[in-house]
């Protein structure tokens, strides 16, 4: 029997709110077992780099990683809020180390090929290294990632939190039995999106499949589902969506995604 | 007889200058054995506050760091300046991690006490714990330290660099034969501050004195010895003060101090 672990990627709607940051962060270190924290940074980039005066290209609706926005995600995400995160993890005795897939050498990953549209400085991952990650979770460390990687060539790449929190996982199914948590704004998958009451209290690939053909599933949760099914498919246990009140030790309101 | 470690701190001369750092960075990797790095920011954050509109405020010639600056030390220091030699030192095949004092909890610092002048939020190193350090060297990892600790009640506090890399290599010689490097932009300490061909190539702690007694040390100069010969009374080896070039294996113009 392998031991648990448990991956929480957490986003923007906590990371910018002072007080849901420090609730979800007592729940965190409540949480028993190995576990990972990943945190995507939200607006705080946007804000910030609006304070410096440097412009934020959309294309397609996404967001472009230009030489400075990349500096900017790095400054936010790699300093301000991981390492906030850090602190408050450690005053809570949770012995929280703030990483970027840089350090350690983790998260290896090449810059987004160039097709229709030139993405800049972001990177899709290829390999996870996992002798340090296991080091650390052994040792009983708390790892905190940022959504930075590096291609292994000195260049650090803005990297999406969902697919580091993944692909985290996915590595690290080799020797834990994972369960992965989406912790967002809304308390799971949602059969009606206008109605909070309505989540999905479970999830498998077939009815996941019932799902798409009824268009039940709104379009800005397709990509998270796929990441979820993705994860599954590649070793990882279980995958849990919904609001941080999911990691409250008697929650049962939350989406459970298995194959 | 105990393994070797040498600790390395760099100045703002070499993080401001790409070209510098670039060099320093390969000179730092083939240095055998287990080593740590500390850097400082230099004037990046200064220079990052002013195009944040941030005001610095100086007292007595030295900085105030109130809680926007710390964001900006933080930032820069902790995030950009971090993960950018993290990044590098990756690409040399150097297995970096970069760290702050929060970072598994292991440099814990107070508030510096508001006497004449309130410092703000800077940090007075108050214990190492060296757990986690020994397993990150042990394992063949590279701390890359910034200047920065935190007090376990959630607070980062910007700490001189200076003081980080004594205080890491005073904890570690507990364990380790410990040598502390202080790089900076002179070959060494001078007899005479405006010739470089001027290096002392070894001081102790009597030379020290009649130094002292002939005024015959720079002003600058004065606290970096004064933390040369604190590490020294508490247990490291030997402490070397020159330009990166002291890395050289050949090279022998730079000053030794030992007690």
């Amino acid at each position: 029997m392998k031991p648990l672990v448990s991956v929480i990627k957490i986003g923007g709607n906590i990371i910018e709110n002072e007080k849901e940051l420090a609730r979800f962060l007592n729940l965190f270190t409540q949480l028993k077992g190995p576990k990972i924290l990943v945190h995507g940074g939200g607006k705080k980039a946007t804000a910030m780099a609006e304070k410096m005066g440097i412009k934020t290209t959309m294309v397609q609706g996404r967001r472009i990683t230009d030489k400075k926005n990349l500096e900017v995600a790095v400054m936010t995400y790699g300093g301000l809020v991981n390492k906030t995160i850090v602190a408050s993890l450690q005053a809570l005795k949770c012995n929280a180390i703030g990483l970027s897939g840089a350090d350690a050498g983790i998260i290896q990953a090449v810059k987004r090929p160039v097709e229709e549209v030139d993405f800049g400085f972001v990177g899709d991952i290829v390999y996870v290294h996992t002798q340090s990650l296991l080091t650390f979770l052994r040792s009983g460390l708390v790892p905190v990632f940022c959504a930075l990687s590096h291609d292994g060539q000195g260049q650090l790449l803005n990297t999406n939190a969902d697919t580091i929190a993944s692909e985290l996982a996915i590595a690290l199914s080799k020797e834990y039995t994972t369960t992965l948590y989406y912790c967002f704004e809304k308390p799971g998958v949602l059969a009606d999106i206008g109605n909070d009451n309505s989540v999905i209290p479970h999830i498998t690939k077939e009815t996941y499949f019932g799902l798409l053909k009824d268009h039940a599933i709104a379009d800005g949760m397709l990509p998270k589902l796929e990441n979820c099914f993705y994860a599954l498919d590649h070793s990882v246990h279980k995958v849990c969506v919904g609001n941080m009140d999911m990691l409250l030790p008697k929650s049962t309101i939350y989406t459970t995604l298995t194959l």
